[in-house]
């Protein structure tokens, strides 16, 4: 007994306090003003684009963190506990309104009922705490501030009737007390490059596939200058003239070095170029990587499917970083109209509910509005789609609160940008974008936005009723229902089977075109016999004019697959994506004509390599492939209740994951049978068979025509035998 | 003519090219987005703010600046010129939207018209930039903007309907490139102690007077710690336990070092107290001030007005930092009530306008308002007056145009807080402050916070007429007479002579204070029998509340001022200026109670030495006796025309010189002869004589009994002998 208290005491010597007090401690997080390392780490992001070497950064407001933020919480310990601080910023820390003297990294918390708080400043950085005891961490129940309002009268009397509004802290769960915020950043892993061919007085060196990360030269040497090139393609590597970007560097080494290069890049080849005696040995890479986990699964009978399964994922987890990104390449930006494709993908793979959240945050900045988010009209509408989805997904009705008043002041904007007759059009300040399109028309009121807006105000009539906000709640719900009605009898024309494109000068015109049509579906804001005839007379009709980016026909084919045309989508799929992986993509491209040949493919904006090849919104199929071929989807908040109805589209066999808030629901569905587990409540698969279906681990149910149901409980595996 | 050629080629080596072109080119000033710098640097200021050592920040907001601006001008240049480019943050330039790769120093601009502009990206410090050329050179004729809103279609093209808001750059005019704006900072000057006297371990080191600056510790040694503690007051250094401010070092040196303390103090002792082997040799002081010039003076036949107001100025010259701050040893905030009390000593004294608009400015900060300035509603009202005085002093009208859109925006904040009888009472969030000052009530709608709202709406209508927004202003002059009749209305009390205190619950209180009483005198909203009433019965009555700090005396003294009381205010000076004097200030307090005794006049806020002993608002004489003795004042914008009426108050004589944006007015006056001269336009000199004055420089004409007046023109030294 003696000897192994001596062991313990000689551990607790070996081992440290600290170590052995986090073990029995709960886990403090560093925690700010909601929003606030959001829109600073995206500040830092968005400000890394370069363009042939010259400095671009984004066209819109961007805002800041507040830099002077109180925290705090009450507490009421049994015993005086010995708290650690951490703080990005100057502070100082009072338990019950008395302030310590000087900057204290540990203070002791006497037992009984306290208030702690920490008060901080923080110009070039985001202020931030990780307060570190027994019982008392940051988390997000604390509160905090950037306006405490504390005055004192002429007696030194604290106001009693101050009014502050304390909102819920912002974290991001990152634990470690000696990596503060400021230094948050993704990880790294050495990569080489696969071939390195000599072209004029260096080389090019192959990474096999589109990458990302910082390239690190290898025994570099003498004196001049080095060019470096930097190519998705081959050919824009080999390009130094226009090639999107590179780098040059002053080179003075008497003996060799090696180098990483500050600013990272996307690339396939890098063309290195020295001039003067330079050598380089060569080069590799430290590929960065957000480090998520892929939860989410498609494999299939399909190789070719498989393939763009792999490869959609590759191309958005290279776009899945600080943020949700458009392209790795170019902009870098957080664009809110791809990011919203991101959430849909993401649900359906790597799930990381953090990226949704801080790429909400950091797309809406700061009040007041001075525009659309990104500029453009489409995309703060995209961001009120975002939160409601992103609530679908995850049950996460707390952020839906916290951000709530973002949303009401954005929706103020709109609200407030409407013309005379309820409706918006262009105004200075506004880009309506839609999608990149030739020709297509901004002119007048457009239906496409129109019906998106309308989405938005039922969307914030969702969330008002979620952050208590009844009146607001009702009014929106009304503002939406007469939208709705409106945009039926100002587009809808009954011998084109169609919305129409957009209103000019008070009058409909005869364009009709995809966009408004294909939401018009998924949106249900058709009835049956509309939606047929927009299938028959948009969607599928050859005469109406083609979408071009992966963009668009994401909500393109997501259309079909709502209307049951997973056959066709599936050839779609196999044809659209199959034709960029037939010219050599390792990535998915931010838009594809297929009538286009050799580097026509490369160029965009008027500039030879100016498209992106590796693109967000080019991974559409992780979603539709989960979605509407595994058929899995929420049907209440958080997977409270949902649905499981599988639909080959043509395929053999198919098996997969999907992520939910509790875990995972897999299934596997060929022709003859479908396996089925869920780590959820109460979930229903729902499945067409031409005869009596057979059930392990349940009943199924004839709900109509050949149609049945089996109610699946958590935990059980379910096999049927069917017969398609 | 060959050797001279010579000479000047070799005097161009040796001077070096740049100083050359130096003397050639037009001066380029540091240039940011308007009020950035203003808020940058208010946040370090207000947060150097420590009490007994613990950090104490404000507790309303602190804006940032933007982080990400444009700036940009237009040049038709006659030749190609080479420009040198100096930036903080990190940046691109483009000559007609064209970028230079990387970060150039310098850039040459083509000959012809040309558009050039740099994009700064800054989270640390403010994005500024001086451009130097010998005709293109920054300066406050270049635009910006936060949000630029350059996007491009899908062939490349630039928005050509953007619809950016572009605004005026703003500028200190820090014209030296290699002092950017990060690093402004104010002047210091080494100062030794008068005497050093042995205290305990250490001792204590006496300056003479009130002073401010970095303490500079002289051959320091030993091992332990050394206390240093700071004293307004002797016995405030002697109180380890209860002085305000306090430094506590670790001192571990062998040999003997000097050292400077890093943060600013205000003090006339220091109390120095080694712990452990540490020894000290002295101290002495780097005395920090704002290098103003002295352009206002008065002197005058009374040596205790005199001292009076050499220690006004000497009070207000230690005030006059950054920014108008409140008081040296405390706080250091700029408050906005104080704030406006220094703006107008400023006009008879430094006369320094870049300091008012960066005060303004960083009062001010950015939308949203999410409270009152400082908290307080009457600050809010006060920084609305501060603009409409600068602006009748300085004629800037510039500064109005650019400062309104952040006007409004306030005022529109102060709108929305209206009860339902449209005046403003306390909600969640407000200050009612009005003086610090024992029972004063704040319930209900005080008659002195409608005083002041009224007068903010009479600024706003004639600002907004300046801003060109003449809707606006048709309706705030509505408002404003809306208002003031209900003021009176509702206020007015004929038996009492005055306007009541404050209305509760829907009925006028019985409460008579000076407050709203005086104000309504020197904003002339009473009758002339009014005015009469109110001096007799409010004013100069004893029965009604003293006020006890020279904040409201400010007021006080100037309503009866304005009624002519010269005389009775000289006396009232005398006594409560004189009061302090004669305790052996040294500057001006925060507050003064002639009936406290000893060290009760240090106290304040339940501290005792809570108190400041140099507080800006104790410096008024330099207004009182510029404006109401020497009787100089703007009628129109900026001296437009102006008059001079000299009053002596019972002075023998008194001279003086008042700052004005041509130059100055200067004044002599005694009882039978006064002199005069000035540098702006159309003045007149008004005076009273008994008999017919002879006048040298112009005629004077009699305009009512025994009144006479002087056209005053430019340049001209008048010499009027009368009778008084």
């Amino acid at each position: 007994m003696i000897n192994l208290r001596f062991i313990t005491a000689l551990l607790l010597l070996l081992m440290g306090y600290a170590e052995v007090q986090a073990q029995q401690t709960s886990k403090a997080a560093w925690i700010w003003y909601p929003g606030d390392l959001d829109i600073w780490v995206s500040n830092k992001m968005q400000n890394r684009r370069t363009e042939r070497g010259a400095f671009l950064p984004p066209f819109w407001k961007m805002d800041s963190h507040y830099v002077l933020v109180e925290f705090h919480k009450e507490f009421n310990l049994a015993n005086a506990e010995e708290v650690n601080l951490y703080v990005e910023g100057q502070y100082n820390v009072k338990i019950d309104g008395q302030a310590f003297s000087g900057y204290p990294k540990k203070i002791t918390v006497p037992a009984g009922k306290h208030k702690l708080s920490l008060k901080v400043y923080g110009q070039d950085k985001v202020p931030a705490i990780l307060v570190q005891g027994k019982t008392i961490v940051s988390d997000e129940s604390w509160l905090t501030t950037f306006e405490d309002k504390e005055w004192i009268d002429e007696s030194g009397k604290a106001s009693d009737k101050s009014g502050t509004t304390y909102v819920s802290v912002g974290s991001w769960n990152l634990t470690n007390p000696l990596s503060p915020p400021s230094q948050f950043k993704l990880s790294t892993a050495l990569m080489a490059a696969v071939k390195t061919e000599k072209v004029d007085k260096g080389f090019v060196a192959d990474f096999g596939k589109e990458t990302f990360g910082f390239l690190k030269l290898k025994g570099i040497k003498g004196k001049g200058k080095l060019h470096i090139y930097y190519g998705e393609s081959r050919e824009e590597a080999l390009s130094a003239d226009h090639c999107e970007t590179l780098d040059l560097l002053e080179i003075d080494l008497k003996g060799k070095r090696d180098s990483v290069i500050e600013l990272s890049k996307a690339f396939r080849y890098v063309n290195c170029q020295p001039e003067g005696n330079v050598t380089l040995d060569g080069v590799s890479m430290l590929y960065e990587y957000a480090p998520v986990t892929e939860k989410g699964s498609f494999h299939c009978s399909d190789e070719q499917i498989n393939k763009i399964y792999d490869i959609s994922k590759y191309t958005f987890h290279l776009n899945t970083r600080e943020f949700f990104i458009d392209g790795i390449k170019r902009d870098r930006w957080v664009w809110s109209g791809d990011a919203y494709q991101s959430y849909l993908m993401n649900y359906y793979s790597f799930n990381e509910s953090p990226i949704v959240k801080r790429t909400l945050l950091a797309q809406r900045g700061k009040d007041p509005v001075t525009a659309h988010i990104n500029t453009i009209m489409d995309y703060s509408f995209y961001w009120f789609l975002g939160i409601y989805d992103y609530y679908q997904y995850s049950g996460d009705q707390k952020f839906v609160q916290d951000i709530y008043p973002r949303m009401k002041s954005l929706m103020d904007y709109v609200l407030n940008r409407r013309n005379k007759d309820g409706l918006l059009e262009w105004m200075p300040g506004d880009w309506i974008f839609i999608d990149w399109a030739d020709k297509l028309s901004k002119d007048g009121e457009v239906s496409f936005e129109q019906l998106l807006f309308c989405r938005s105000l039922e969307t914030m009539a969702l969330c008002a009723d979620m952050a208590k906000d009844t009146e607001a709640a009702t009014n929106y719900k009304k503002m939406a229902a007469d939208l709705k009605a409106k945009i039926f009898k100002l587009y809808w024309d009954e011998s084109k089977h169609a919305l129409v494109h957009s209103r000019i000068a008070g009058k409909p015109t005869d364009n009709v075109t995809r966009y408004a049509n294909m939401f018009g579906i998924f949106f249900d804001y058709f009835t049956p016999s509309q939606k047929l005839d927009v299938k028959q007379h948009v969607l599928m009709n050859d005469k109406i004019k083609k979408i071009t980016t992966p963009y668009m026909r994401f909500y393109e084919l997501e259309a079909l697959c709502a209307m049951g045309e997973q056959s066709y989508v599936l050839k779609q799929m196999k044809d659209y994506w199959g034709g960029m992986l037939d010219l050599g993509a390792t990535s998915f491209w931010e838009e594809y004509n297929p009538d286009k040949k050799g580097t026509e493919h490369l160029a965009m904006y008027g500039r030879p390599f100016g498209k992106s090849l590796c693109h967000a919104w080019g991974a559409s199929p992780i979603y539709l492939l989960g979605k509407y071929y595994l058929g899995i989807k929420p049907l209440t908040a958080g997977y409270e209740s949902y649905v499981v109805e599988p639909s080959l589209g043509g395929l053999e066999w198919m098996e997969g994951k999907v992520p939910t808030p509790a875990g995972e629901i897999s299934l596997y569905c060929s022709k003859k049978e479908i396996k089925v587990k869920s780590d959820e409540g109460r979930g229903v698969l729902r499945f067409k068979s031409v005869s009596k279906p057979i059930v392990k681990g349940g009943t199924a149910v004839e709900v109509g025509k050949r149609t049945y149901e089996l109610k699946l409980e958590k935990g059980t595996a379910y096999t049927v035998s069917y017969t398609k």
